[in-house]
């Protein structure tokens, strides 16, 4: 058995997984990210204490732990950046084995999603495939030769700081053009308010809104989209214009075998696939240029967990 | 005993490599490339044959041939495209494994480049690192855990059709925005004759090329920014802007320990180096992020043939 956590800026998940991935049992608690990060990491070891006893399995059935950290970590499994939990160059594995007794492996949570479809989901059996998830930002998990790769300084598979274009703001890292800026989530609804503010106002989402802008949220806009709204696709063929860019750019870089799409706007289905893939055939540098599959993820927000499960499995077999 | 065969647009370069990479005897003839496919491939046929005589080595201790293409293969060794040769769907391994009963292996030239720096040159005993030519276009070489890595359907690393930007003119691909437009001797010439044509006459350019526009290449205007001239330095910082642009998106994507810069406009040395190495750590996406260090590639021209007959050693031990 493993144990994987999936630490985000609103919940913590934490769950007991098979050696063939299937979540077992898991409970959630809130991260109250403003806390200190020593009170987190309490948090986080109570409730791992919790669900061995809570599931009543023996603490040395329990082989590895892997955490999913919506940020960068190093080699060593100290935590290098997490803007959402205002973390900096904070050790996190090292305190938690001490406490714990059980190996303990980080990685980026996106990351560890894709782990997740490659171990059990749609890119199981792949040469290579990169996760994309289309959420608050744009996360990436790149699998090589069936192993994540997260590159030498393990910065590696960060998809969404990749620039792609000239975006009209900037990044919160301070730069332009970053692909997360044009296809996640956030980046549709802020695309879609300035439309609207730019007094674009035949669109069915002002009903949909009440004419309140801080109702705006990618479901409403996607299915504004799907009942033919134009503003609502013009927002939408935007998002898929750069992210078919940014799987184009990939391509040049590594041209994996399978591309899948998760996060909160995969739920889009079908009709956010399609017009991915017909960017995507449109975007391509020549003609005949093979490019790897587009397919949706499988995978829901238990992919946190199981990835990170099987991060620990992938180190302690 | 590997045979190289560098094959350009405008020379076959073929030669006789060692084991251990090293050059020992080599021929070149014109491409002649308005020819048929099959009259430039029965010449290099022709040239393995002579030098295999005029070296007088045994064709049994031939353990196999590389070719570098300038363009892209597919894993059965025929040529997908070849832009410069005018070449689509040529298959080139079989015809000449017939002819010559030794094995045959292709891939791009960048590609192989690469791979001869980290056999022998600048990116030798690295985990992974990124071969970047600044040439005619902008070509990439990949190593991930010592080997080449071109992808699922061998067309990545062709980091030159990266989009990095949004630029002035489109690329010969028919998309805006691909690092070679921005990145390439031939996008500083053209940029710099914009800069000129647009009217700024005061740089020491138009006196190196007694005012004919025609005559300025990479070189001149290389020089004319080490002179301190600031048209030639606008030009010069521009290319530079992108690519590390270029670089940081790679970094993103699989952050390799190492970024070895060849090609023509990495004659420019330092100068060129130290601007680049710069622009990259003040385009990370945040102040701690640790990239890959950027050096010149060691190996000139010769870089072409070593990483063919390289090829043709890691196949065929």
């Amino acid at each position: 058995m493993y144990i994987g956590v999936d630490l985000g800026g609103t919940n913590i998940a934490v769950g007991i997984v098979s050696r063939d991935g299937s979540l077992k049992y898991d409970k959630s608690i809130p991260t109250k990210r403003e806390r200190k990060p020593d009170e987190i990491i309490r948090d986080i070891i109570n409730v791992i204490n919790e669900i061995i006893k809570e599931y009543g399995v023996e603490r040395e059935t329990i082989k590895a732990i892997g955490i999913g950290i919506p940020g960068i970590a190093d080699k060593k499994g100290n935590v290098i950046q997490c803007v959402n939990l205002n973390w900096t160059d904070i050790p996190l594995k090292t305190p938690m084995e001490k406490e714990l007794g059980i190996p303990v492996f980080i990685d980026n949570d996106a990351t560890l999603a894709g782990l997740a479809e490659y171990e059990i989901g749609v890119m199981k059996g792949k040469e290579s495939g990169v996760f994309i998830t289309l959420g608050t930002g744009v996360g990436g998990g790149i699998i090589i030769n069936g192993k994540i790769h997260t590159g030498f300084n393990n910065v590696g598979s960060e998809i969404g700081h990749m620039i792609v274009g000239e975006n009209y703001y900037d990044c919160n890292c301070g730069r332009n053009g970053c692909l997360e800026t044009f296809a996640s989530a956030t980046a549709l609804i802020n695309y879609t308010r300035k439309l609207i503010e730019e007094g674009n106002s035949e669109t069915i989402i002002n009903e949909k809104i009440n004419g309140d802008l801080n109702k705006l949220n990618g479901k409403i806009i996607i299915n504004a989209a799907k009942e033919g709204d134009k503003l609502a696709n013009k927002a939408v063929d935007r998002l898929v214009k750069y992210l078919a860019i940014g799987i184009m750019n990939i391509t040049s870089v590594i041209d994996p075998e399978i591309f899948a799409i998760g996060g909160g706007l995969s739920r889009a289905g079908d009709f956010l696939l399609d017009k991915i893939r017909n960017e995507v055939s449109k975007n391509k540098y020549f003609k005949a240029l093979p490019v790897g599959k587009v397919v949706l993820a499988k995978l829901g927000s238990e992919a946190g967990i199981i990835g990170a499960a099987m991060l620990g499995k992938s180190n302690v077999k």
